[in-house]
């Protein structure tokens, strides 16, 4: 998978015949080579979704993509084009839970996420250390009760002079209000702990022990206005017996948490995933 | 498997020290042989579980039974006691779709169930047919809208005049009133197509297509006097992705709903399942 | 899934720039309107796949699949096209063994499968009932001992005067010799009860039981010369542990079989599957 | 599961009637309390096994140990008791990757482990920087070829210095002798990226893309003298399709590595783990 990739675009617009052939001709005799295309068609909404990567002449991705952007609006459809030249800042949101913290950062420094990982900022000060024993800033932004507005003012401020592109709340312990997300204008990833739309709000481990499930879940998803509600990226399950108390499946689910999560956060860097509605199509 | 069984038990009571040993004591000094044991605490509520199972004195199996539950009550236990001579009935109910029902009965006549299927009962004809074939009596007793009631009567007596001791919702599709569920007195397992609490009620495909899942699911459970929230007994899930429309979340569906319902009837059969409050032990 | 397809065309040969926009322009330009359309490389082996379906004009459709032929030899691609309005003749394969029967008939009946079952075949006679209820031919071709020349040859004559165009083993006890599969020219599907590589020839589950693995397995795999070392179409495990014996992995091996060989099936009649090497490209 | 435990015993030896009985009479007798008992029949071998976990009184743990054990041989049964009291003494041997090592120890610090990690031990010293910020020792044996055996020597030394209980091989890149196995006499836990027994010994999943498999899998056993053929603890696979190269199957058997060998180790170190012959019984 590490092809000299050069152009990502993510389409969707209204469906109609031709466009399989209209995009990838314009590739062809722009002089590019598809690597990959993969389309879907919402035939209930009349909605057409393409994924497309192919290798651009070097040295003008810049306006390769643009023209490519200008070509998708001649077709109605709107384009989200990545180059693989360029990393996405990305800023990690963190409470006192560390496992997702963790494994995030390890599959990064192995080279699994193709980013820059802009900070570190939390709530506590607990994962300070840690942080910078990777090599990362840590920024500290407590969030009080009755305070929040002033926090995720700082919040902004600092997302802003990071330049941030992703944000990622890896159990991140506050929800974030719909003001924020608005003003951000930035995709946010989020880790539910529970098999969404199952559990949705607090301590959902304790919800699922109370109701006796056999299987246990975790769901990544876009954070929205409406909370635990954002358009679902990637979900599992762990079965669980009568034998697990509360505490093993708090457990169990750290796991979960962190495969779900990694998983997402690669679908989202790889441009493989589409929100639209409060629905995704994950090109995978 | 198919050991020579005797006598399982079923016990649960207020926990204390000591239990293992005197009922393991009890069956030793009775001359039984003890094949499987299986025990679980619920430390929060105080409660002891156990399964067991023995071999007995052949020819005393019914007088052995009645003095391990005489037994079990002077250790303040309530005791389920099934005997491997003996095969429960039990009666299925279905409507139109086929599946499950064509997937228990073939399991039954492979011989991975020990009961006896009494009758087929259903709101419709459509199946008649099918179950006759296989040699099985079928019962059509229609439910009009307002009627409910009576049909329910004639259910009973149906249920009642065929002893019936376990009774499977295969994807019947009709709620079985509170009042009917208090008069037969006997369990009923329902399947729901849905990884339930998520998509409770009708049409849970539509609503996890509606909602974006990336896992369908279905759930075995008893069914009590609030709709969809009896104790579970089994779950399990399927993935799914943008590409299946609502038809083929139906497809994939049935064979989950196949399989967990299947496993379900499997593990109360068998004598290990004990159902307490809204949720289940399961001895597997 | 039940759009009104007309063509699919899978196609593999040497890759080179521009291929998917020339397969989607001929079939844009040629009033075609394409529904799906995947590929793959193999970077390793410089070899280009894909599979393209859409919908063509009407009353056309034998002529313009031999047009698309044409078109893709000047590709130097091999192109095998299927319609939509043509349903393949499938044969049964079986022994004494009925679950894959079962399943396979009751999800045909369910109209799950785009194909006429021709006939069931079978070296013993245990089955004939079954399939005549069923509404269906059977043929008993016994297989001697020192004898299966004749009976292959018997066979042969039996599948072509069926115009049989896929043979299935479902459970099939016998071993098809390398010239029987030359003669023949269509495709076989067969089911392993083992995770190949692992555990190929006799008795699987005595082998896995023997070896104490935690897993046991399924394959589906198109029958070749060396005996259960075909290109693989779908795989899928169950977890077993201690507790389970023999009978218990078969019994369990049952289930994992019927899901496996039922997904290859439908992926085969999808045209889904394209084999290359010892290997298959798999487009769900 | 952080009940005030005190003594787990494994037992097993030849079956007879009563064995349960005498176990549990035995503690309850001393005064115990019975927290969790599990039995296992090997009819095949007439094998009986039991894992059994008490609260003692305090002050006597080492006492009743030792008294348990003998009663245990008045049953003609091996018994090995482990205390809550002691936390075994781990070694983890290393090489060049790091994904196990930081996932085992991760999980250790969080207190999943009740354990001491009493060193890393590598042949290169890529890690050591690693294993000292964690703030544990590491020592550098190198293995050059031609010097196994002094290589192995200065090993045994420093692990019985060290007074190992457990060896983890965290894909450790040499094959240790069956001359270094016997003379330690503690168990080692592998785990080798492939579902065993397929594509056992040198690059698996090179093995499993030439073959062409639909899953992938991941086994962790106790390494014995025989390469890849040691009792299975815990096997897992993922699925993979025709689209991941090597480098994918590479990157997904990371995790599964990770999972099956940190439930490995977990079973291992609560004392669940129970190897005879080439299988394992484990009381989870």
């Amino acid at each position: 998978m590490d092809s000299p990739v050069a152009l990502v675009a993510l389409l969707h617009g209204p469906d109609r015949p031709g466009l399989v052939a209209k995009t990838s001709g314009w590739i062809f005799e722009n002089g590019g080579n598809i690597l990959h295309a993969d389309q879907h068609r919402d035939t209930e909404l009349g909605v057409f979704f393409q994924r497309i990567e192919w290798e651009a002449r070097p040295g003008a991705l810049a306006a390769e993509r643009a023209r490519f952007q200008q070509f998708a609006e001649t077709l109605s459809m709107h384009a989200r084009v990545a180059t693989s030249a360029h990393r996405p800042r990305v800023v990690l949101f963190v409470s006192k839970f560390d496992h997702c913290f963790h494994d995030l950062i390890l599959r990064w420094k192995a080279g699994e996420y193709a980013c820059d990982i802009a900070a570190i900022l939390s709530n506590h000060i607990d994962l300070a250390a840690a942080a910078r024993s990777y090599g990362l800033a840590f920024h500290h932004i407590p969030v009080a009760s009755g305070n929040k507005a002033a926090s995720e003012a700082r919040q902004l401020e600092l997302l802003r002079s990071l330049d941030t592109e992703l944000v990622i709340l890896a159990r991140y312990m506050q929800v974030l209000s719909a003001d924020f997300l608005q003003k951000l204008g930035r995709p946010v990833i989020n880790i539910h702990h529970s098999f969404l739309p199952a559990f949705a709000g607090g301590r959902p481990y304790h919800q699922a022990h109370a109701r006796g499930v056999k299987l246990i879940g975790a769901t990544a998803h876009y954070a929205t206005a409406v909370l635990d509600d954002g358009p679902i990226i990637q979900q599992d399950v762990a079965r669980v017996t009568h034998r697990h108390d509360v505490n093993d499946l708090v457990r169990k689910g750290r796991d979960l948490e962190k495969m779900v999560l990694a998983q997402a956060v690669r679908w989202h860097l790889e441009t493989r995933v589409l929100a639209y509605g409060n629905k995704t199509v994950v090109f995978d």
